[in-house]
């Protein structure tokens, strides 16, 4: 039972505000004897800082992160590691205007109503600052999962569909993903997203994406029936990432369309290699991966902070209008890549350890 | 951390195999003294039963249920309650043949490269029959909500898409859902599906679904973020469902979509009434509830139990091929409405307890 | 978090009244692979049933267990254990002359006041009959390590004061605890332990006991700091034991007397045997084993189901008196053996599991 | 689960090593609305910080706190409360010398053993220092129960035994408490304490002590059986303390020399008021809070750094000596006053939540 805390052996605590004077979080449970640096956080989380396009929000945030415990002449402990990020550039003035209003799709509303009180500054706790937190996380449980497996291990995610335009999966190119600032997979698609995109922007509104995270390399035997099945974990783990609405193992809502013949993935041997002729299961079985590829996709809405007049009311019950103005991403969904990531890092890595415990002692 | 529980402070844990000697479920943290009769839990485990119609598996399974501690003269105590479900007519020998092959869509490969082990008799521990526990657990949840929220509280679930057939869901209707062996919402398709459902059936084939769980009269206030957000939560308990391949809140996957002007529910204000004029956000905002209607849907893969010969291997590394027989649904999301509407119950009674600890004290 | 449960990967769950048709437990967590029977557990529990001596109480309990799931041609598949003990020879009706009444030491002023309904017939869910059900899940936590760690691991528990009557610890002689009725481990004092006793009970009257847990062969490096300190779940284990109101690790509150001199333990290396000249800290060194002895105590209350006239008063308020009469243990401490035990398997399975998880993978 | 977290709803996450940057706690669960200032979370501070008197170690720290986190406008806001404390006057060329040698009646040999690393700079994570942060978070729990329960709720520690010297409990004095510096109730031995400390401290030694804290106007009903009983958690929390060895309830250890007359509370009725004709059971009758005074005492051993030579190995297995120099409490015990109240106010804000939840709903 936890309100802020993500995981059941590898488990990480995150705290902090928008505007508050910094964010963190605490990783507990990571294996002893891990080599980790500054450096190799920092990585991460400058995947998913702002401002590195026109794409993105301009807000400057260097996210410059602090590891202040558990590690020891730069290998852990297996004691807490205590990460901290200093807020910069907070604009807290902006939202002055807006501290008595409830910006539609905005979680100001229900905060408000839950708590009785609520930090309005750039969102406070609701802001997806909070992300960059579970990217310091991941990135731990990233190393530890490369030293424990090796090199095969490989985790990546991309944008599959930016508003209406899908992109072609069958040209998934890892290398490109990496090189554009839309993580996009596909080639032939970008110069068009990059067209829709800016007319977007330009217009003060915003849209929704679709995020595909692939796991290889994964062991089978992770996941744990009936309450800790490795895709339920998953789902939880990426419908808590801000503004996620949807998410799909494999096949996902598509499934549903699909006969059983269609969809039962076959199995084949292959000398000491058992592969499955196909992936609709997207590498989870019975909540326990398979060794295949896992596949994990995620909708994210538009952003809500549009330059559109909406109806709205007030704390005190009145009808009335909003314009949220500021320095917003015109599609978030492009920024969760690198969350997805670290959220898929760090639940294989609980899993990873979790069966250790039970199957591997 | 636990593998057989679900829940934070309303919990339970199942347990049992498909041929075993029963299954069961404890269920913890419940309010005292609520009414609980036997009746009230046979009465939702009846709307889960097999057998009730062509449409389902001709296998009889009574599912009578025992409450063997946690009431004393037909009220709760605060202790916890155990329900016992003997299993009945299992033909252990249908599965004689297949005990050494992995079926294609099942979990038999992952359970037993997981274990080491597995109990093959009906799929043990990973059948679907684990879900009569958890459509017992939401029996109580229901009657506590009903009591603490009031008449207001309704939860109902609905088939909304039957293979590539979609009904139309502005025709819902909530009483002739209860009369229809589909669970179907809208009227005007019920004949098509029939069609559809029997031809399946006839060529041994399976097709997938779609559900779709409602909640009305909701407190708003419910969930707790980060990591406890209500829409986490039912993501959790729905993609936990045995064949559960994706999940939406409200828009879900369609937000992509969307633009931020489309998207963002805008609120108005009607005397003490708070309105939204629409619901794209599924009835939660920043992972609390809103006071609007909760709507979660899922999609369920065909059932993987078909009679077309299927490629796979055996337990020792060998080719083969299988042909499940037996008796089987062809379409197990039809029987997943019941299971949906429990887990609805179990979330949203959690969290009603949660908010009640934090917020309410 | 969980009300009726305990531990943390090797967990269980346990459930039912005095009076009810049936108490049983959940043992969630375990090892697949591990040979199991009923007559593995039945074993232990015959070691707690009453009605074996004049020494305790006479009711008759059978205390037979059927294990429901879990298990597979012998032995565990990594699935939820579930066992049942059915309640016999209950008589209800001893109960309802107080059913009104405060018991003093008992649990149905707190039971009453914190649920507004108690199940009174022989104290419903606080009775120690709950504690039958923690020797089942005992006796699997004891094969499980068993197997893992081999013979050297071997746990041992004894009374060592009865009353005012302490035994000789020096004299302490595992293979005479297992042959006389108080689990005493000093030839010299039964005896008087004996006289003492039967005067206890022929007065209508009880006596507190001291009961010493001590865990030989377990390995190095289980515990982990600061919150899962395997001190700090060993005392929480032992205090969650019925009517006991001290716990002790090592020297335990003597380490008060003590100068820093007397009480570290010296530390030299004999060939590859790392060796604690003296075991005051009773081989927990920071929450973490050392590999030495681990020696726990704690003490257990007097019966207060005693003959004499009792002050108390009724759940309306007035003031009355009790008097309690049924078939009790004249020293409940003396069953309270078996019990320790079974905690000491289960606190240390867990954390064998843990450990594997966080530091062996 | 959590390694490094203490609680169920209202739950901290310690981190940080003696001699790293920083060490803080992240406290979860804490109800919003609550007025919370650095200087209310200083005041408890300031108790336990060292260097005060002549009788503590001269180690100057400063432990100034900022709350990063969870509270806006002077209260909190129902997010997660981060603290930070800044390490200073680190001296960790002090330990360059017994960096390989294991401290007896330390942890060092068993973190080494455990994790394969450690951090030898002051004892790293196993230092006392870890107990700073937990006297923030209960100066947390403090502030909550106060505007909760009101003016009547008042928990008050003490010294009650130091090394052989045992106060007489009778004389007990609040105020007198807080006038000297060693906790002690009882003015008349307080003259005959400084005596023997200083001559234990001339010596170079150090002594053990017993702590007892006592809480008044809890409400009755907090506590929650079975595996969340009152006196399990408390013995948990006490236990979790560095160099606890013993936690007592009530009469604790004493009353397994008692006979059941002696023993067990008989209960009053008086207008309103029950009250008990004694208070034996500590204030916890089946592990929930009867509304009596909950009384826990604890036994902390002596500082096991001493100026004597004594045998140890190093981390290869060789036979030396060691003599701890440094700046050392003479008795540790002293100073665990101040945590021993944390621990009591967080426990029962605990379970006066988790008692909401479920019954008061």
């Amino acid at each position: 039972m936890s309100f802020n805390t993500f995981g059941k052996i590898f488990r990480f605590t995150t705290w902090g505000e928008s505007h508050g004077p910094a964010i963190g979080c605490v990783v507990d449970g990571c294996p002893p004897n891990i080599n980790i640096s500054e450096q190799d956080v920092q990585k991460e989380l400058n995947k998913r800082k702002p401002g590195q396009s026109k794409f993105t929000t301009q807000r400057k945030e260097d996210d410059k992160v602090n590891i202040l415990s558990g590690t020891f002449e730069g290998k852990t402990t297996g004691t807490p590691i205590s990460m901290i990020i200093y807020n910069k550039d907070m604009r807290s003035r902006d939202y002055e205007t807006i501290k008595n209003k409830f910006r539609p799709g905005h979680a100001d509303y229900t905060y408000f109503n839950k708590y009785g009180i609520r930090d309005y500054r750039g969102g406070g706790r609701q802001s997806a600052r909070e992300t960059a937190s579970r990217v310091a996380a991941g990135a731990i449980a990233k190393k530890v999962l490369e030293k424990k497996i090796g090199l095969k291990y490989n985790v990546k995610g991309a944008v599959t569909q930016l508003g209406m335009l899908g992109c072609d999966k069958k040209k998934w190119d890892d290398k490109f993903i990496s090189k554009n600032p839309f993580f996009c997979p596909d080639k032939s698609i970008l110069k068009l997203w990059e067209k829709y995109l800016l007319s977007i922007r330009k217009a003060g509104s915003s849209c929704g994406a679709v995020i595909e995270i692939r796991a290889r390399g994964v062991p089978t035997g992770l996941g744990a029936p009936i309450y800790s099945k490795l895709d339920m974990d998953l789902a939880s783990a990426m419908m808590s990432i801000n503004a996620v609405k949807g998410v799909n193992i494999g096949s996902g809502m598509n499934s549903a369309q699909f006969t059983g013949e269609q969809n039962s993935d076959e199995i084949s041997q292959s000398g000491k290699k058992t592969k499955f002729n196909s992936n609709n299961a997207g590498g989870i079985l019975g909540g326990i991966s398979s060794g295949q590829e896992i596949v994990v996709s995620f909708a994210v809405k538009p952003t809500s902070s549009i330059i559109s007049k909406r109806k709205t009311i007030d704390r005190f019950g009145k009808n009335t209008s909003i314009t949220v103005k500021g320095r917003h991403d015109p599609c978030v969904g492009i920024r969760a890549v690198p969350i997805g990531e670290a959220m898929m890092h760090c639940v294989l890595l609980d899993h990873y350890l979790l069966n250790n415990a039970q199957c591997n002692s």
